[in-house]
C-alpha cells in the first residue's frame, strides 16, 4: 500500500508557514515576551493574527500587478507598521527593535514531528520547499530550526506568489521532473488543488493548531488528495520512506 | 587574524566543479569502466578533457544570445553527442547509456577535505552553491556526495551563466545581503576576479589536481584574493569556523 502512493515520485515539496513551522505560536510568543519586556498592553494573539491576515492581500497586489515584485519580508514590515499604529504602539518600539521583530517570521518553530519527519522523507525523496517566503527568510527559519531541506525554493526564485503555476511548475522543472513526479505538501487545501490542477501530487498534512488552540479548522480528509496525513511521520509511514 | 579575515561575512557562496568536487577524476573513472564494460577502446583522461573543454563555449553561446536558456545537462549532452561520434563509439551505446553517462555531472565525487570543510563553515556561514550547473544537478550532486548546502544556488536561478554580474549580486540579494557580506569560494581566479569586480570578498582554493595528476595548474596565492587557503579545512582556519 504504502508504495503505491509513492509509486513515481521523486520529489517533496513543502508549503512552510503551517505546514512546517507554528507561525502563530511563534509570533504570538515574540509579541508577548517583547510587550512584556517594555511594558506594552497588547494583545499579542489578536496582533498575530492580524499580521498574517495582512499577507495575502499583500501578495495579491503583487499577484494582480498593483505592486511591482516584492519580497515577503518587506511586505510583512509594511503591514507590522500599520499594525503597531492601529495598535497604539508605534512610538515605543525604537527602529531596531521593529527591524528584529519583523524578522521573527526567520525564527518560526518547526512543528514538533518536522524535522524527525523530513530526516525520514529525505532519504527517500527530494525534499524542497515551495513557499512564499522569501530566500533568506526560508533559509534563516532553516538554519535556527535544523530543518534539512536538500534545497529551497521560494516564491522568490520564480518572482511569482502561490497558487500562480509558475511556482508548481518550475520546481518541477528545477529539479528536471515532470509535475506528476512531485508532490506538494501543505497543511492548506487551496494549494493543493492549485498544485493539482497543474498535474502535481498532493500530501495533506492536518495542523489543528495553526490558528492557536481554540479553532476549528476544516481537518478533514478527502479522496482528491493522494495522502491525508496526522504528521510527517505518518507521511513517512504512508510513503515507506 | 582569523576574525579579522571574516569580518562581516555572513555567507560563503562556492564554485563547485573542480572547487567541491573532482570533476575529472569522477568522469575518467566512469568513462573508463563503461569502456572497459563494453570492451571499447577511449582514452579516458582525453575524453573527459575534451568534454569538459565544451562546457564554457557552450556556456558562451548563451550568454552571447547566440542560445536561448539551456541548462548544462543539455548543453554537456550536446557535447557529449560529438565527442561520441568523434571517439567513434556512438553506434555502441544505447540512448539508456548514452543518457546515464551524460548524468555522471551528477555524481561528482566531492574533494576529501570538501565535505568536513563544509560542516565546519555551515556553523559559523549560511554555505550555498554559486555554480553553472543545473539546480537538479547541483541536488543530485549534494545528495549523492552528502554535501550540506544551506541553499542551491545556480546559473539556472538567474537565467545568466558566470561570470556574469547577474550571478553574484543575485546570490547576495536573494540572501538578503551586501555583496562585501558574502564571500565567493572557486579554485578559478577568474571566477574571484570577477566576483570582487561586484563588491564580494574571495576565497581562492588550491586544487592541484583538478585536470589530473600530471599538470601544472596556476596554485600561486595572489594577494588580490581575501584568502588564499589550501583546502576547505584551511579556509575554515583562517575565518575562524
Amino acid at each position: 500500500m504504502a508504495d503505491a502512493k509513492a509509486d513515481g515520485i521523486k520529489a517533496l515539496t513543502f508549503d512552510v508557514f503551517g505546514t512546517v513551522v507554528d507561525w502563530h505560536g511563534s509570533v504570538a510568543r515574540e509579541v508577548r515576551a517583547l510587550a512584556s519586556q517594555k511594558g506594552l498592553r497588547v494583545n499579542a494573539v489578536k496582533f498575530t493574527k492580524a499580521w498574517r491576515a495582512g499577507y495575502k492581500p499583500g501578495m495579491d497586489k503583487v499577484r494582480s500587478g498593483e505592486l511591482p515584485w516584492t519580497k515577503i519580508d518587506v511586505l510583512h514590515r509594511s503591514i507590522l507598521d500599520e499594525l503597531l499604529a492601529k495598535f497604539k504602539i508605534a512610538d515605543a518600539l525604537s527602529e531596531e527593535e521593529k527591524t528584529h521583530l519583523n524578522l521573527v517570521w526567520h525564527r518560526l518553530k518547526p512543528w514538533p514531528d518536522a524535522v524527525r519527519g523530513l530526516k525520514r522523507l529525505k532519504k527517500k525523496f527530494i525534499i524542497a520547499t515551495l513557499s512564499n517566503g522569501n530566500t533568506g527568510l526560508l533559509v534563516n527559519m532553516a538554519r535556527n530550526g535544523g530543518l534539512p531541506w536538500d534545497c529551497v525554493f521560494s516564491s522568490e526564485t520564480f518572482h511569482h506568489y502561490k497558487p500562480d503555476p509558475e511556482t508548481y511548475l518550475g520546481a518541477a522543472d528545477l529539479l528536471d521532473l515532470q509535475p506528476g513526479q512531485v508532490m506538494m505538501v501543505a497543511a492548506h487545501k487551496h494549494d493543493l488543488r492549485a498544485a493539482a490542477t497543474h498535474g502535481l501530487k498532493t500530501a495533506f498534512i492536518k495542523r489543528p493548531h495553526e490558528y492557536g488552540r481554540n479553532n476549528n479548522p476544516d481537518l478533514a480528509s478527502e479522496p482528491e488528495f493522494t495522502i491525508n496525513a496526522e504528521s510527517f511521520i505518518d507521511l513517512a509511514d504512508q510513503l515507506g520512506a
